[in-house]
């Protein structure tokens, strides 16, 4: 039921529904230069739920925060060939320092593991030094030509880590196990269920042995990739000279990864869960996440005491709350809350407070309850935070769900893309030739090989070719 | 007492000692690019403390964090005249983007008031919007020709704080009062003394109507700026069109300000506190607040048994504890982590067990003690990172009291420049041909006119001009 004429519905015009939302709910504006945003408090602030979040985790599992320049000599950058031909063409690029022309062109960094490994090399001497858990917050520039907020910019805000490992093994555990915090920070604080599993060569980072990713299903059938995680091998260690004495006293090469998170997963959020009304976010990224709406307070006075008192001991419980006590109307208020994706609104009234109790409104289903104001409300309250991150991510699991289709032929390969089904899962012969036949009359890319193989036939229906994986095509963001 | 050999001693080339110590310490390592550093993991912890500690004092404050892109068209950086006079020489400027030459220089922000003057622009409509108060963590480069670690970098990280108001009274009050901020950051966190006040017309920051500054004072007699803030009247306001409709229906220009501190002030806790023993880091905000050495741990189980248990309480407590039960002797140990500046050691050997207690070392003062094992023990450790705190503050306060000079003639001017004594304190005119006298012929700048302000003379001892003011000279980092 949409009740806010002020924005596109989302059915209607999806692009145009995304767009006004991220202005209107105030999460981002436009500036001067073109794909540069600036992130305004309410966007800014879930990005800062979701730092917190990963930070501590990354620190939980022996990881340290570093800083490095923000700005990579070409010369530096050329040293891996797959990664500098990757890269270059999207970079800004510093020509001009001091009031002079530079000796050297300094690349504004899409990424930073040419700088991470020249550290590497400084920094690295023996077994002892291994493993080193390194990771970086900052902001990276690509350049753009088509540009949406937060999904794809020309600077966007993420965390780069980057690890050196004695072992392959390690190494490639390591990977593994950042991808699976990138997993669980879908389930436990975005809602958002994610695919998860193993890039193609054709789709892996420029200069990885491997590259895993999660993946998130958009209401449009497209695909959002939110996260990757590469094993680097020993080739950026090789490429940059970096090198440890092993305890059996052999000059060794180390094994590498790097893996990062962006604030495109605000998009993520905002398309994922949003609907014609506006947000909706999940409780533990919400910037706010109870507003309190006084019903008729001039009518008592007993209104406007007991929304701060509920406010005051909501905050007690760690809640963000915020208490609309201006002198707009409460429908006002509501679709103006809604469209901002508050998850929990509190009505406070006085016919319901005569009998001790308060409207609850989810904002993810709608569901209205009347909840007693006793000893327990606060703690409920509370709980009520995980119940609906639960129920989003729920809803979601079941939309992705039933939206893997299972194609056996070219037919029901093109019309699970075109008809925008979701995820096309294929049997696929492991070779590029098909990705690039599907890429060409489909627009549609292999988004990943699913950590779980369970094969369902012998041929790849692209090329007939035999086949060796499944693979999930879509197209995507 | 010097025990390191490792390391220049301070009193000898402070210099040499202060280069010595951030590579030593694994503060900072130097990049491929001039001036542009690696902030390692024990050089970043002690940043990220110091921001935890800023942004809750200005979220409990009502600011609000933003993110602004990371560069300024060159159009945008025009508008105050003053302002890019200030700034355009030290930038950094993109002239190509995506493999094209750009139609406009992109210049990377060296301080970000016209990207917020830009967008204040745009959001701002009502006098019920105001105040606006933001802030933003990010890092900006300035190009510089001679750079120290942390001191004076061409890439720094800071945070800017930018306010608007409806009143000028409103704005030079927020002005004051985020300097009173980083003045309790530098009493009760850096457990540095600041000498606080206003910047002459000269030193003030470019488009500013007046600055303030946090000044503090290096064992060398030189002076080091902090931090500042800015109150701008309105003029950057004119310059970018902001306006609003204030409750009269008039359209008024509201009052702006800015303010920021950076990791300058890493090199301030360097130089204040270190000794020739290496770092001597403040406890709040030091990575290691304790550090735990066994003690001929082979022979007695109970040592290395002991020392684990105290460490998990002590984290228990909140501390940040590390356990060094390496195979290294305790005299290495002892070298290694008063190098590193750990504020507190505690030292677990049998003999001391068998009494129930305990070494204790301060690093600051090398005060020694006997400590029970009893049951206060571990609040008692707590407790200590607070008198430890003052221990420093006092200690670095006393120093600064007795360095500030009154001088009544030139030739006790130049006494006190010369001699490196401290700050010359001294009745000035007010005008511009007193600083530049004393920058030509003493290499000094006026550091500010503090806010208490008890005359002792008529006369300004330079240009022998009628004295308005009491003024703080000195040479400065």
């Amino acid at each position: 039921m949409k009740k806010n004429n002020a924005i596109t519905s989302r059915s209607e015009d999806m692009s145009k529904w995304y767009s006004e939302i991220c202005v209107k709910a105030e999460l981002m504006s436009y500036s001067k230069v073109k794909g540069f945003i600036v992130y305004r408090p309410y966007g800014y602030a879930i990005w800062e739920q979701i730092k917190n979040w990963l930070d501590n985790e990354f620190k939980k599992t022996g990881h340290q925060n570093v800083y490095m320049p923000s700005l990579i000599p070409e010369s530096l950058l050329q040293k891996e060939k797959d990664h500098i031909s990757g890269f270059a063409p999207e970079c800004a690029v510093v020509t001009q320092g001091g009031g002079e022309e530079l000796s050297e062109k300094l690349y504004v960094r899409p990424t930073s593991e040419t700088l991470f490994c020249d550290h590497f090399k400084d920094i690295l001497s023996s077994y002892r030094d291994l493993p080193i858990k390194y990771n970086q917050w900052c902001s990276v520039v690509r350049w753009e030509k088509t540009t949406r907020p937060f999904l794809r910019g020309s600077e966007f805000l993420w965390q780069e880590g980057h690890t050196l490992h004695r072992t392959s093994e390690e190494a490639r555990e390591e990977a593994l196990k950042m991808l699976e915090i990138y997993n669980r920070l879908g389930k436990e604080v975005l809602a958002i269920p994610f695919v998860t599993g193993k890039k193609t060569d054709k789709e892996k980072f420029a200069g990885a042995v491997e590259t895993y990713t999660i993946e998130a299903l958009m209401p449009d059938g497209q695909a959002l990739q939110s996260g990757t995680t590469h094993y680097f091998g020993d080739g950026f260690a090789r490429h940059y000279d970096i090198s440890y004495l092993d305890s059996d006293n052999q000059l060794k090469t180390p094994y590498q990864t790097s893996w990062g998170v962006s604030t495109r997963l605000i998009g993520s959020i905002i398309m994922e869960h949003g609907d014609d009304n506006g947000l909706v976010l999940p409780p533990f990224v919400a910037p706010i996440q109870v507003v309190i709406i006084p019903i008729r307070a001039n009518d008592s006075p007993e209104v406007m005491k007991k929304a701060h008192s509920i406010k005051e001991k909501l905050e007690e419980e760690g809640l963000r709350v915020l208490l609309d006590d201006s002198d707009k109307t409460p429908g006002w208020k509501y679709a103006q809350y809604e469209m901002k994706g508050v998850p929990l609104r509190i009505d406070v009234g006085p016919r319901d407070l005569e009998k001790n109790q308060v409207m609850v409104v989810r904002r993810f289903d709608e569901k209205k309850d009347f909840w007693d104001l006793d000893d327990k409300f606060y703690a409920r309250v509370k709980d009520e935070m995980e119940v609906i991150t639960k129920g989003m991510y729920n809803k979601a699991k079941e939309y992705v769900n039933s939206h893997i289709v299972e194609v056996h032929t070219y037919e029901e390969l093109e019309d699970c893309i075109l008809n925008h089904k979701g995820y096309a899962k294929m049997m696929w012969s492991g070779d590029v030739d098909t990705e690039d036949i599907v890429k060409q009359k489909l627009n549609a890319t292999s988004r990943c090989i699913p950590f779980e193989q369970v094969p369902f036939g012998d041929e790849d229906p692209v090329t007939h070719k035999k086949a060796k994986y499944v693979v999930y095509f879509a197209r995507s963001y």
